[in-house]
Formats: structure tokens, C-alpha cells, sequence
């Protein structure tokens, strides 16, 4: 297949299967300018199943820049409300969701710690409502992944941008089975693997993980009535979707005040513009209590000062250590591939799916069954080929969940 | 000056002149993405100027042809109504607003015109929010324009793409005085010989105003207590900003309810992606009553056919036939350039700025002076080198006000 025909079938497959849009949907997509070739696929795809409107929000990285390199210093307490608020409306009146990711990882990482904790600080806090409509899955939504030059130069570093995009181009179709000869059918057969193993997982209820490999040894208590979800997935407005393309992982809720012992990263992690790498941290009673990083401990710093949730867990998510997006041996310096890389966990706001009938629950039950609250939501990769994970029963009993990075259920 | 000079020159003008944006003042700006060299230039000033934050929404032709080429049928009475209520949140709020002109005014003239009207009845209730705080000069707001190929190509008909677009950004940079030494200076000298105009035209307090030309034998009553405006003015914010550059027109407020007589257009209109030319209308009791068009009359159909006040005058400008745009002999196919080359009427709404206190009184009060309401504000040039134009002042005698498209004052 050309690159052409590629890029056809990714654009069908995001909007057949990632979003399974609806006649008479609105689409809301967010992309980079670079990922505009991939939108405009999208796009014709999107009304094709019947969009009534497809409305694309374009982010350059060169005016991102220019803030951090021209506004007053007094500037950054401010973020676009007004535009997270529109789309927020968009996804009560029954719009879907489409990000594109694609941004240059290291975009903002020269710039002044102090600028970039307070406006991420209050994007996150003016992009609330709207996360809150996607983490409570109120609507089928997606995130996919376009191969901008910016990216793909900083995940092959010294190749040519050319043919940089390409080798990150070919690896996003790999990941994401595009390049099979029926993407749709085969996300189909790998949802019904992750199916199977979020029902055994559901059925053993445990009360906690036990993690060990090289420098972590980490229990994770999961929250009451956690549910393990993995796969597509059906949101409120009663769309099934999947709302990440790739998706290798099973995942729930730890409970937030229930978390102890050392974990050490696997990956680098990529966020708001600045890599982190080499996160070593020590949880007591749920909470980040120690922490250092070996690059980008500032804004790792700033991550988890950003609210109370900030230092606690969110979400626990398996994923074995050959996962395609794994032996494809590329660190993308993006989460939405390699969290599906190895197992891993995050800071921040838990999901409402992941508690039994979390949509249905208030604020303070969730709380109170140990789901966690905050403004932010960050994966980290803790997962390699030496960590085993147990789980444990409420009798105490363990059971081999992996052994070396690899399922042993 | 290199065109790069140039371009920031007159990146410069549209945030000091143009907008006047204050420090910490956020920015909202619509592009269409053709547009993107200067919009990153128009940003860079505005961050220099102490913005807090520039938002640009950009227009995308491709995806704008994919909706009419591929959506359903019942797709068309959808609007992005979350967006513009997102954006008249931020006007609210006391952002200020930049619109790029620069569309192809051609895009959509091949599409079915019950989708056209369709969509563009929903697209004028939807953004009718933001457009009462633009017209209701809430902000400090300003309108220019960018060399798009899809445009230049339209102007400039047969000249290869790249020459058209060097042609057409020389006009550009000619009609906003962006090519003098000193752009600011003479925007203020310019400013100047307006404020007199319509200082002379507010003294008189006309009761209407008489065009005869070819074709042309109307009689314009204007609302009671109107106001004549031109050039520069001060916000309800408080800023003082030039809201369209460029500019050559003083305009008021017509009455509603009292235009008599036929009047022919004298250039053509582009409305939607439709061009519409030779227009031939007759008013009665402010009303049009009869209309033909020699191309494009159902687009200029469905416009008057919007809503009651989409068939009646919200506006009416005197321009002198050697004003700079006229002198070029260039049709641009864009309002904000073809508006200040010959006198013209608008249909549809009315600005609020051109009563007295119009901030300060209730839409029934307004509609008792004569101010006209509707979804639509749509100007067409009326004016050329044969037009004459009389004052009539409430005890029935005449004054000359434009002799042979000139200015008699």
C-alpha cells in the first residue's frame, strides 16, 4: 500500500473504530497544523459516516513559543476557558471527540520552569469540565497519533526529517494495525484478548498489586469496587468506541489512600513540552512522599505540586512487556504509545469507569471508595522484561499475575 | 522594504492601529490557514504588546468543501454553536478580537443552494452572541486581510499563483498604507480627515439622504437620532481601535422603515462562497420588494429571505469615488476592501454605534428609532463616478453631499 492509501485506512479506522461515529454527530477534533494532511482524510471520512459537522481546533507550535518567548511575565495565569468551555458544551449537546497527538515532546523544554508550572497550572484548571466529560466517558471519543516532523525528529534523533516522518509514519501504521489487510476485523479479535483478561481480572475482585523488579517494591491497593477495563469500551451516550489507538492495556483505579513502597520509571515521559526520565519516588499511605528524577525533576516537581490528586494515583493499567508497540524497540516520547509499551501507572484524576457504576456515584462516594480527584491525569511507565506483578486477594493469598513483563494468567 | 518587512510592518498596524490590544488583554483570532505566516507575525506583536494569550481558530477550505461534497442532506442546520458562544464568552471577558480576511470568495458557488442557505441561517443564528458584541462595539476589534492563493487567483484571473499572490499582497500593503514610512502617522492623519466629515454630516442631522445615478433613484430616510461614524473609534471597553483596515467610509444608521425608490449594485457582492453581481432592487417602506440579480440572484435570495430584517437597510456608507481602493481598479471580491471603494448600503443588522447611547437603550427602543435587527450584515456598493448624493434636512431643503462620486463638502 502507498502512503497515501495508508493514511486513507488509519483516517477510516480512527473514525470507524476508534470513534464509531454516529449519523448526525457532531466531531470536535483537536490536531497540530503539521497533522493537517491526516485531518482532512479525517474529515471526508468522518462526514461520510455521516457527521453533520466536523470542526478542527489547530495548535502551532510556533506561537506556543512565541508566548514563552515575547509575554509579560505576568501572562501565564491565563488559559483559553472560553474555548475549553465551548467544547465542553459541544460534548453535552452530544458532539464526539477526536485528538490528534503529535506535539514536538520537547517544545517548551528551555523554557522558565516558573512560566510553564503556572500555565499548565491553569490549563488544566480552565480544561476541567471538559476532561471531566471525557474521563466520566460521557461520549465516545479517541486519541490517535499523526507523524509531525517535530516528533519524529526528537524519536529519531540525527535522521533526516524526511525520512524521519517516514520511519515514524511506518511505526504508527505497525502499532496501530493499519497496515494489516483488515484493521477493523483485527481490533476486533484484539478486543475480545483484552476482554478475556479484564473478566478474569473483574471476577478475582483483589484487594491489591504487588509490584517488584529493579528498584521498585510497590503494593498498590485497589480501590472498593474498582472495575478492570481494557479494549473498546461503551460511553453514556451508549457509543461503543475505543478511545485510544493503540491500546495494549488492562487498567482500574488503585485506591488513593492505599499505596506504599519505591517504583522506579521504565520509559521517559514526555509532558506539556518537557522530558522527564529516571522518576524515582517512595508512596506512603497513597501519597508521593520522596521523589527525584535524573532529567526534568522540575516539572515532575511542578506535575505533582499541581493539586493534593497531583501526588496520588489514578489509575493502574498492565500491559505486557512484548506488546507490539514494546518490540518495536522505538520510545516515542509520547504516553499514547508508550504507556501501551509496558505496564505503568498515574498521578492524578482516576477514571469513573473504573469504579462499578462510577457514573452514577457522587463526587464524595467515589471518593470515599478510594477513587482520586485532581486536575491533572499523567501516565508513567514503571513496566520492563524484569518486573513481576501479584495479586492479592482480600484473604491475603497472592497470585502470579506477571512474570517477567509477560502474562502469566 | 523585503515582503517580509512588510508583513511584519502591517502585523504591526493591526495590533497597535488596528486593535490598539492592551497589556494583559487576551487575543482571539480567526485565520483562514492559508493565512499562517501572518498570523505568527500578528502574534509575536501581540505578545510584544503584553497580550496574555492569542487563540487562533482557523478555516480550512478543503474540510469546508468536504462537508457539502460528503455530509447528509439533514446535515446542513448545524452550526458550531459551541465555538462562537466559547467566543463571545471571551469577548465577555474582555478579549479582544482579530478577523483574518481572506477566503476564496468562490469556494462554495457550485454547491446546492438549499444546503448553502440552510447552513448559513444556522450559522447566523449560531454566532448571532458573538456578533451583538462586535456590532454592539462591546470590544476593540479589527478586520484585515491576508493574500490567500484561493483568493489572489480569483482577483487576478489567468495570472499564474504566485504572481497573483504577490499582487494581490502589494495592493494590500497599499490600500492599509502598510507600504508608507510611517503606517501609524498616517493612520492618524487619515483618522483626522474622517473625524471632520463626520463631525460635518452629525451637526447637519439630515432626516435622509437622495441617490439618483443610472439605475439608481432611492431615498434613504435615516433612523432617528443616528449617528454618523468613521475612522478610528473608542469601544465600550474603552479602547479606541480601528475596526477595519482598511477604511474610507462615514456611516450611519438608515431607518428601518423608510428606504423608497431602485437602486442597482455597482460591483459585485461575495457572500458565502457565492459571488453575486448585478443586483437590481426596489424598496418600499424600507422594505425590498422586488429584486433580480444577474449572477449568483439565488444566493442573494436566500440572504434577504434569512429573516424580516435581512430585506431591510442596517447600514449606509458614503465613500468618494477616488478614495485609495477605488484608485487601484482592482475588484478584490472581499467586502472589507470593496466596501471603501464605493459607496454602499448594508442589509440586515444595524450597528448599535451609530445611535445616540444605542448601548444604553432596550432593542424595542432601538426599533422605535429605526435600527434595524436581523441575523445578516451584508454590505453591497452602490456607488461609482455617476452617483450623486443629497442631504435633506427635516425642513425639506436639499444640500449636495457627493457630486459625480466625490465628496461636495
Amino acid at each position: 500500500m502507498t502512503h497515501e492509501n495508508l493514511l486513507d485506512t488509519y483516517a477510516k479506522l480512527a473514525i470507524r473504530t476508534g470513534l464509531n461515529l454516529q449519523k448526525d454527530q457532531q466531531l470536535v477534533i483537536t490536531a497540530p497544523l503539521d497533522a493537517l494532511p491526516l485531518v482532512r482524510r479525517i474529515t471526508e471520512q468522518a462526514y461520510k459516516a455521516g457527521a453533520s459537522l466536523v470542526t478542527t481546533i489547530y495548535a502551532d507550535d510556533e506561537t506556543t513559543l512565541a508566548r514563552y518567548q515575547h509575554a509579560p511575565q505576568g501572562a501565564f495565569d491565563v488559559a483559553p476557558g472560553w474555548l475549553f468551555n465551548g467544547m465542553a458544551e459541544a460534548f453535552r449537546g452530544g458532539a464526539a471527540r477526536l485528538a490528534i497527538a503529535g506535539e514536538n515532546p520537547a517544545l517548551l523544554s528551555g523554557q522558565d520552569p516558573d512560566k510553564l508550572s503556572r500555565a499548565n497550572k491553569a490549563r488544566s484548571r480552565a480544561y476541567r469540565p471538559a476532561l471531566e466529560l471525557i474521563t466520566g466517558f460521557a461520549i465516545n471519543w479517541c486519541v490517535i497519533a499523526a507523524a509531525t516532523p517535530a516528533w519524529a525528529k526528537s524519536v529519531f534523533p540525527g535522521v533526516p526529517e524526511a525520512e524521519a516522518v517516514d520511519r515514524l509514519w511506518k511505526a504508527i501504521f505497525a502499532c496501530t494495525k493499519a497496515d494489516l489487510p483488515d484493521p477493523i476485523a483485527a481490533w476486533e479479535k484484539h478486543n475480545a484478548d483484552l476482554g478475556r483478561r479484564t473478566e478474569f481480572l473483574n471476577k478475582r475482585r483483589y484487594k491489591a498489586l504487588k509490584y517488584k523488579g529493579p528498584g521498585t517494591d510497590l503494593t498498590i491497593g485497589l480501590a472498593d469496587d474498582h472495575t478492570w477495563k481494557g479494549g473498546g469500551g461503551k460511553a453514556l451516550n451508549g457509543v461503543f468506541c475505543n478511545a485510544n489507538i493503540p491500546t495494549e492495556e488492562v487498567f482500574t483505579a488503585p485506591h488513593k489512600d492505599r499505596v506504599d513502597g519505591i517504583v522506579c520509571s521504565s520509559k521517559p515521559l514526555s509532558y506539556q513540552g518537557s522530558l522527564i526520565d529516571g522518576i524515582k519516588v517512595r508512596f506512603e499511605r497513597g501519597r508521593i512522599v520522596e521523589m527525584t528524577a535524573e532529567k526534568g525533576q522540575d516539572a515532575f516537581r511542578n506535575l505533582i505540586d499541581t493539586d493534593e490528586g497531583a501526588a496520588r494515583l489514578g489509575e493502574v493499567a498492565l500491559v505486557p512487556h512484548s506488546s507490539p508497540i514494546s518490540k518495536s524497540g522505538i520510545i516515542f516520547n509520547n504516553t499514547l504509545f508508550d504507556e501501551n509499551a509496558a505496564s505503568h501507572i498515574a498521578v492524578g484524576q482516576s477514571y469513573t469507569e473504573n469504579i462499578r457504576d462510577g457514573s452514577k456515584r457522587s463526587k464524595e462516594e467515589l471518593a470515599a471508595l478510594g477513587a482520586n480527584s485532581s486536575l491533572v491525569h499523567v501516565d508513567w511507565m514503571i513496566g520492563s522484561g524484569e518486573l513481576d506483578v501479584d495479586g492479592i486477594a482480600a484473604d491475603g493469598t497472592t497470585e502470579a499475575l506477571m512474570r517477567k513483563g509477560e502474562w502469566a494468567i
